[in-house]
């Protein structure tokens, strides 16, 4: 589509017209001169001033702040606009057309099993009963699926992986913007996940597809049954999530992050590597120094934790 | 059946014979004059006073207070008795009789699912592999269920819904009694879940059906990934609950409630409209002050809660 | 297997030789002649002196403690190399061959369901669509198994049970050991899980198989919707679980333990018969002393824990 038939659609007035191809939405950050992205948040100013995208939507009072090469779309509301024009780049829930799925040598699949479109699954895999593999899904060597698990549309996973059953791979990210009248605005998740070599998901886990770009799960990943992971997370390499962790959206786990059960981040942050978060620590912000022990909610460290529950227990005398 | 055989399967001693026809279970609050109801906590003592039930399980020391037009039946363990005539009143798990599943126009049932007896699904929807759609089941126009959705006989789902994969609706709520000797008898969950229009479930979500009469998930209602809605519970329009948040039994929330991730409720309560839960928050009694913001367990305001953390970091100096 | 052969295969020097036939892994504990077990934590040296493992991975520091009758495998990484040797023994994920299954009297099998080579299914069991029963799977009379239930091989369950949809049992236990560069060794789950008679569990639970033996639910269990339980725990006769409940590996709950919602366990650890776990619990240590009341993370008698949030209310003033 047009810059100006995206303009059109969305209603906004415009004094460019542009036969500039739009492919897609994006972050500031990583929009390509073919993709829109988007301003509402003042917090994120820095990132307009050196976006590369073609157009960006914002307010008139940011406006000023786009940079020569990116288009103006003037709106008030910025972030609604940019929920009702995700739709336009959602794809087909299901493909009808399409290459039939290719299987490699020695693999299994069980009974009940659907393979989508486009999908190509390595050797020496097996896909168990029940599971759902999407179109244009990539799936390395070697590796298991269990039964009733789900791999959503256009996600990867590498080699060497095991999938326990029940586990949701690429489900929508929890996003949406809302009208006045307080209607909620879906945007269209119209990022991926893709999950390194030797990762092991523990069952009925959940991990959201992004909003733009991926969702990355690193090479050698253990993670445990019952975790949420909602979109844009980024575990780094040999990361541990044990049961019932729960990571908010656009959280970084640097290498070798260790969190314990029920632990939770609050989306938006950074962890540093080799950090560990004890059981039920909620990590509100990001933690620059490696290799530290933290536990609490607030967050803190471990020792100091431990220190403030001999305090706190001390009001009881 | 009628009252008296109701009466003779239970074993309880009655003055009354009665041929009314009794049609199934219900509170005191919702029972009509076919249904039988119970009262075991004293709490609920003013209930019984204007029920409408034909019959009520009570016990001696209350059976003074049934009103009028109502039957008492008299028994040392109301609740027990409940427990065993719940399963008179439950349903086939699964029908064998009934008429062929109805198909909206446009719509796609994907390879192994499975749609019960008596059930409708609109026009426009698309129902994926692994989705099971049980008997009686009604769902509106243009709502898509992915993979490996389970929902449970009776439930109802509306228009242009989205149903992420693995999550479950309609599961038996957590109800039993107990007898002397310890033993768990269930408490047969007949009711169902109601959901209305533009709703979007997370995966992995499991929201129990009533005990009795409807759970209720409003319209526009948005719920995350891996959240626990119990049975009774009511979210009114609107309603968002991020990631592993749990509401216990009978738990309303009126319009607009947001809930931040793991927080949660101790049921029989009800938060007012446009509540914000903080997350973690863990809400033990009803809020009746619309509009304010929550933290903390036990809870409190959420600018009490900061001002709390700055007090209790200063049991450390 | 020799036990020259498992020697050879993990490339530990030894001064025996011996052609013992070797069957598996086990813990010190459990061990049998023809079993081999290891030693790492110097925590658990009271056990290696009383083991009756034919052999047993050590370090040099500790062989001295081994007894009599069983044969030391020293090595720097006991740990490490049980992780390498837990391969050997681990059974197919499928099975190709092997008897068919045997399903009892009216018992009924919907379609889309998998039941593998060598189960055994009751009497007046009703197996819903989209459930998966592996090999080597024993279900007892009159149980009901709700769609896209993931049964693991080897697994049991009793008579009178209702699992509910989306439940996962015998998943993988989340077990690893790793090597000096950090690369994490799958410790194979060779173990399974047993499930009594009259027991109920939720909708997306998950219930990991035991790394050794059996993770066991006894009889008349009640478990609600979206709680881990870890391998190897044990719960006894009418243990009750709430919503969301995290067990972490080799807890114990005696007899008619309770835990509220959201609460959770440490693992390696006992609760005494008829305890009660307060909603958000967080049981760090063994609770010796039964039918007590306990609250709070750090947990403390629940008594104790509502005047201690007096005393913290004091503070804001």
């Amino acid at each position: 589509m047009t810059l100006q038939e995206f303009i059109n659609y969305l209603n906004i007035e415009s004094q460019h017209t542009s036969d500039i191809e739009i492919t897609g939405l994006n972050t500031l950050q990583d929009a390509t001169s073919s993709q829109i992205s988007f301003l509402e948040n003042k917090k994120y100013t820095h990132e307009l001033e050196k976006t590369n995208a073609g157009a960006v939507l914002v307010t008139q009072e940011l406006a000023h702040l786009v940079p020569k090469n990116c288009i103006a779309l003037i709106t008030p509301e910025p972030y609604l606009k940019l929920a009702y024009a995700s739709k336009l780049f959602a794809p087909n829930v299901v493909e009808t057309e399409g290459k039939e799925p290719e299987i490699g040598e020695n693999t299994t699949i069980m009974p009940h099993v659907y393979v989508g479109k486009d999908s190509v699954i390595g050797k020496n895999c097996t896909i168990m009963s029940g599971a759902y593999i999407a179109d244009n899904v990539h799936i390395g060597d070697n590796t298991l699926i269990y039964p009733n698990v789900t791999v959503y549309r256009d996600c990867t996973i590498g080699n060497d992986c095991i999938i326990h059953a029940g586990t949701v791979i690429g489900s929508d990210g929890f996003g949406f913007a809302h009208t006045k009248e307080g209607k909620y605005i879906k945007i269209y998740q119209n990022g991926n996940v893709v999950i390194g070599n030797d990762v092991e998901l523990g069952s009925n886990t959940s991990i959201d597809r992004a909003a733009f770009n991926s969702t990355i799960i690193g090479n050698g990943v253990r993670i445990d049954n019952l975790v949420h992971i909602a979109h844009n997370c980024i575990l780094k390499d040999g990361c541990i999530l044990t049961g019932q962790v729960g990571l908010s959206g656009s959280t970084t786990l640097h290498e070798y992050v260790i969190m314990g059960g029920q632990s939770a981040t609050a989306g938006h942050l950074e962890i540093a590597p080799f950090t560990t978060i004890a059981a039920r620590g909620g990590v509100t912000k990001t933690i620059s120094e490696p290799k530290k022990q933290w536990a609490g909610f607030p967050l803190m460290e471990h020792r100091v934790w431990l220190k403030l529950q001999g305090r706190i227990a001390k009001l009881l005398k």
